[in-house]
Order: structure tokens, then sequence, then C-alpha cells
């Protein structure tokens, strides 16, 4: 380089390295269908297709409580918001909003970013940055968005081993007990569907004064009386400085937040460059959250629906010898291992089952543990379950078959 | 620090500190109402305000075809896409989304992201870290969405003096001609409102095989045949390596987007953490931005409209001696200066002439530059203007005879 010509074939030649590993994502072309879910058309098949793995994990991206607000919402107030949340962008929805999502977790204030990852990105590089000389201790299987988070605020870093409470006290005792400290990590992590020791992470921290900021992304809605996440299943929602938490997901939008102290979120809307300068979210979705959260608060048998299927789907994948991986949450993941394998089952469960499963492989996780994540929702019928298990169970036969052959 | 009461006490004083300078932000709480913009309900004062710093620029946020189309897609895809782009996320709108935009500016392929700050900040994070050795060349005025991706990327960067293209020849001159160079700038600065001479940095860029980066925010919709933004309307689409726009302000909703070569979209799609880890846009925000960029393509009256009243508001201000700044594009900034001072004219205007007009402080604009910043737009009727006008005078007067008192 430089040339034009150059810049082109840097890119190409970097995207045939991704064929080459097996890992160049190809996306599924879908149209969802209001009412239909987990039913989706599949435009390049031109057929129906059964989705076992989305994030929209209680259908609640095609509730009609929740189309019906998104309806109200752009009747009658329209589609943007307009502008930045400080120039004219904050509406009465968001205001809202935001004080359905303090009550939820048990803070006196949250603050919605455009997505989940911008408000990790946002809060973690802001804090990190902002407070004085502070040390960021990160759990190793931390998401992307608080890795970049941490990243960009350039803050002292240290990883401790994943849910490890141990581990972190060994690192938290030989700090200077005078600088401020940040004990970042989740509750549910996505791609191995484990739960942290959230209880324990807090002992650990107290000890120290370290603030603690726990991401609920996959489990705000999902778990706890009201879906405020594993810390209010777990009663400790008061003990955690931030949580952190998406409209995406459970509850079937778009956006992300976090629940703090009224002091802490003034802050993060004061001086958060990824809140500050960015235009607001629409009132179709700021309603549309809205209504999904206040029905998830009220009607826990949703939550209790939602785990009866997942606790089928384990019970049949564990009968059936399927390679699943301890169950702990609504998250299956069943291990392939690699790349071009996963990729392959994964095309032979559409063509042949016309059941949509992706594949996930590095870096959304570790080299070696590509693998297929199920998320069954209280939509999924026991036949869908029966059909799933039958189409992997044949599927991974034949790639047996295959592999000795 | 640290003990759980000094972390509070720290967020407390530095939230003191902008109490001080004046430049604490207060967001107004609007109710917007479809049909009629550009009024709005302030939810504090309890009565309708006329809003004059919308970057809604033309309206489109509440426009009929706009809102009919998101109607549509909630009745018949639902809500959230469901997931990321890769895992279940990538529906047949954002297909057709992306290949419209690809159209609109004459390029190969299109990304969308979740905002216009996403989209700088993924794409020029990703390609100043991916393509080795690059070096930045970045306006001096440019946002702060791209001031991030810029210093994420860890590259190599160099200032130029704010649309001076002497500037950065004089810079591009002096470096490895073996490197590989991205200049980066924005065609419609956002608080200035004044326009980039495009095909000059162009000629510069090209002479010194860079590769050229162009934010079209604040002109996608607004400029060129097709509402392709300066770079259409200066018929210079094709030299531009990257056109970055955004689907808020002219087109109404929310969401950012690039437009590039295939090999280089497809690139960024495949190694932008920030666009590959994080839930797609919902359904009826693509669908309705689809919508509005096909109806501002087909209808250049739009923006003859809104040009007319732009001159018309600039025209009113300079009779009544009021401080504008050199009018170049659709947006007014009105010179204050001193951040208490624009925060009481903002509130003047606001509680004696329900007009709103937020005051625009420091960081997002240079302290000694604090203003007010009109955008009128084609819904923007005579009376509306009269109004305005007589009330900044007004006000005008007022406070100043407040500072001679």
């Amino acid at each position: 380089m430089p040339h034009p010509a150059e810049y082109e074939a840097f890119f190409e030649q970097r995207l045939e390295t991704l064929k080459t590993e097996g890992r160049y994502r190809v996306f599924a072309d879908l149209e969802r269908r209001a009412g239909s879910f987990p039913r989706a058309y599949e435009n390049h098949l031109g057929t129906d297709v059964t989705v076992w793995c989305s994030n929209d994990y209680l259908g609640m991206g095609q509730h009609p409580a929740v189309l019906a607000a998104m309806h109200q919402a752009i009747d009658r107030l329209g589609a943007g918001a307009g502008g930045t949340r400080n120039i004219s962008g904050t509406t009465h929805y968001h205001v809202l909003l935001e004080q359905e999502l303090s009550d939820l977790h048990g803070k006196e204030a949250a603050l919605v970013f455009t997505s989940g990852y911008v408000a990790n990105e946002a809060a973690l590089a802001t804090l990190g940055s902002q407070i004085p000389d502070c040390i960021i201790y990160s759990d190793a299987l931390n998401h992307a968005s608080m890795i970049q988070g941490i990243r960009h605020s350039s803050a002292e870093k240290h990883i401790f081993k994943h849910n490890d409470p141990a581990d972190l006290e060994r690192q938290l005792a030989t700090a200077d007990p005078h600088r401020p400290k940040l004990v970042c990590f989740e509750s549910v992590y996505s791609m191995d569907g484990d739960i942290a020791p959230i209880a324990k992470l807090c002992d650990v921290a107290e000890r120290y004064d370290a603030m603690t900021y726990l991401d609920e992304v996959h489990a705000v809605g999902l778990y706890g009386p009201r879906g405020g996440g594993i810390a209010e299943r777990d009663g400790v929602m008061h003990r955690l400085s931030v949580i952190q938490g998406t409209l995406a997901k459970a509850f079937g939008l778009v956006g992300g937040y976090v629940a703090a102290s009224a002091a802490l979120v003034d802050f993060l809307r004061s001086f958060a460059p990824g809140f500050i300068f960015t235009t607001a979210l629409p009132l179709a979705v700021v309603a549309g959250a809205l209504a999904s959260i206040r029905h998830l608060k009220e009607n826990p048998a949703v939550r209790a629906r939602h785990q009866e299927r997942v606790q089928l789907v384990k019970h049949r994948l564990l009968e059936a010898h399927l390679p699943g991986m301890p169950p702990a949450s609504h998250i299956i993941p069943v291990l392939v291992g690699n790349p071009r394998l996963c990729k392959e089952i994964s095309d032979s469960l559409l063509d042949r089952h016309r059941i949509y499963v992706q594949p996930i492989n590095y870096p959304t996780v570790p080299r070696g543990s590509e693998r297929l994540r199920l998320t069954p929702t209280p939509l999924h019928s026991d036949q869908d379950i029966d059909r799933l298990v039958e189409a992997l169970v044949d599927v991974w036969h034949r790639m047996m078959w295959h592999k000795v052959a």
C-alpha cells in the first residue's frame, strides 16, 4: 500500500482469510411474521423455518401489548425523537421509561442508551477514565462491549478468573487500598449460559471498598419475581453500584440502560460522549419497551413457562446423547469445536429440516469451542422440541459418519 | 477515595462544577404530537411550544408515508429484530435498506449500524486499527463520534485546519508515501453549519493516494437531486472511499450507516465489534427509514421548501441585527458567547414566548462560542418565523439591558 487498488486488495485478502478458516459470516435473510414466532420466512430458501437461536427470549417482540403500545405511540407522537436527548430529543416517554427501569432494579435513577453495547462502552469508558486512578477488575469472559469500554477508559485493568471470587480477592488484596476500584461482571454469560455468584463477588468487592458493575443483559425480564434479573432473584440488587441491562432480548425491542444512584446516573448523563452525542431512541421503541417491562413485571407465569421449556429441551438433548453443555440458565450451548463443522451442521439443519440455528464461531467464542446455541422460548411447542431433537440427531449422525468415512 | 460515600461525593462534586460553570444540562421534557410538528407539548410548563432546534430537519419523523410504513411493519413483522445481525437479527427489511442506501450514494454496498455515532466509532476504529500502519488525517472540527473512533483505532493521527485543503496537503506531503492514509471530514458541520470543499479535499487526498471518509450526517436527505448529500450536489460521490450517514435527522428515525465498495463494507461487517456485537435495529425503524429515503429521493420540492425557509429566517435575523453567524447551510447559529447567558436566553424564550431552542454549550462547541442553534424546517410557517424573530429581539434587548444595569 497505498494505491486505491491496494486498499481493496487488502480488504479482500482479509476476507479471504476468514473464508479459509471457515468463519466468514453469512447472514440468514429472515422475515419475521407477527404472531407466528418462532416461525419466520427465510428468503433464500423461500420457505418458513423455525428459529431456535433468537434473543427475543420470551417472544415479547411480537406480543400484542407491545405492538399496541408502538402503534399508539406512532399515532400520537410520530417516528423519531428528533434530536439528542439534550437537544429536543427527550420526550415524556423517555422520562417514564427511565422511571420504570429505576423501579425495576430498585435504584434511584436510570439512563437509557441507544443499545446495550453503547451502555456498556459509554458507562465503563466514562467511569474508568473520569474517576481518578481507578483500577478496573474484569471477569475473563466479559462481553465485547465491556472489554471495549474498559479499554477505551485507559484505566489500569486486571482480569480475574471467570466467576471466581477467590481470584478476585487475591487481586484486590494486593492493590493500593487508597485507589478507587470497579469490579465488572455479568450475571448470565451469553455463550455458555452460566451464572455468576453475585453475592460472593459483592462480598469480596465490599471488603475492598470497590464499586460493582453488573451486566444483566441476558437476565432482565427473565429472572426474579418482577423480571429484575439474577440480582433480583438472589435478593442482592441493593449491593450493586451499577446494574446494566437491555431493551432488546427479553423486552423484545432495542436499546440499553444503566440503573444506579442518582449522582452516578447524572454523572454519566453529563459526561458520557456515547450518551450525549447521539440521537435519542424513537418513541415507538420507547413506548414498546415500557409496555414490555410492565407486562413482564406483572406476569411471572411467562418466566415459569420459559424455564419449563428450557428444562424440557435440556432433558431431551441429554436423552439423545447430544453434547449439550452443563445446564444453568435458559441458554443451551451444543458444543461442536470446529468452525467448518459448526457451519455445516447449521446449514444442514436449515436445508434438511427448516430449523435455523446460527453457528457461533470465533471471536464470539474461543477457537475450539465453536457451537450451536439454542434458546428455547415460551412459544416453542412440544412438537417444535420433538422436531429439533430429531433434526439434531439426524444431522449429528450424518456429520459423524462423514468424519469417519 | 475509596469508600462508597466517597464515590458518591466525587460524582456530586463533578456535577457541582458543571452547575457552577453554568453548563449543567437540563433536558426539556417534550411530547411530540404526530401531525402538529413543529409544535410539541412541554411537560414542565404544561403547554404547547414551538420547537426551533430539532434535527428532524424536514419533519419526516411525522410524515404519513413514514408512519404508515412503520405501522405496516409492526403488523406484519413485529417489534424487535430478535438478535444481532449475525444471530437471527437480519431481516429482509435490513437487506432492502442497505440496497437503498448503496443506491442513494452510488456505492457498491452499505452497512447499517445502530446509530450514526456507532457507525463513525466502529468504522474508524476498525479501519484505523486493522489497516497496517495507517495514518489518519482528521479535520479539526470533526464530530465527537469521529474523534472517538480515531482515538480507539490507536492509529497515528494528524489534525488539519478546518476545511483547509492546503493545510491537509502540507501534512500529507511530509508523510511516508508508502504508508496507508485515511482523510476524515464532514460535509455540513453541525454546530457552525459551514460546508466542506469536498472536491478540493479529494484532489489533495488523491494526489497522495489517501482514502477519504466523509460524514454526511447533516446533509443526507437535505442536499443533492435525490438527497444523497453535499457530495451528490457537488457531483463527487464517486471520489469518496466511504460516505457515512444517518437515518435520524433528515430521515426522521434513528440509526447510522456507511456506503462504500463491496470489499470495504464486507470488511467492516466482518471485523467491527460495534457492528457485530449488538442487536439489529427494530423492523419498524428500518421500514420507516426505507419509506423516508424513498420519499425524499423522489421529492426535491421538500428540499427546495426547506432552503427557502432557511433563507427567510436568515434574512429576518439579519434585518433585526441579531448575531447570526455567516450563512452556508440550513443550520443557523446565533452566537451568545457565554454559557450562563445562553441558558438564560433559552429559558426566557421558553418561559416568555413558548419557543424552545436548547442552549449549546461546551463541550459541544468551544468555550466562548456558546450559542443558540436554529434549524428551520419546511413546516415552520411565516407566522412561526415572525414570532421567532420578535421573541429573539425581545429577549436579546432584555438581556443586554440586564447586563448594562
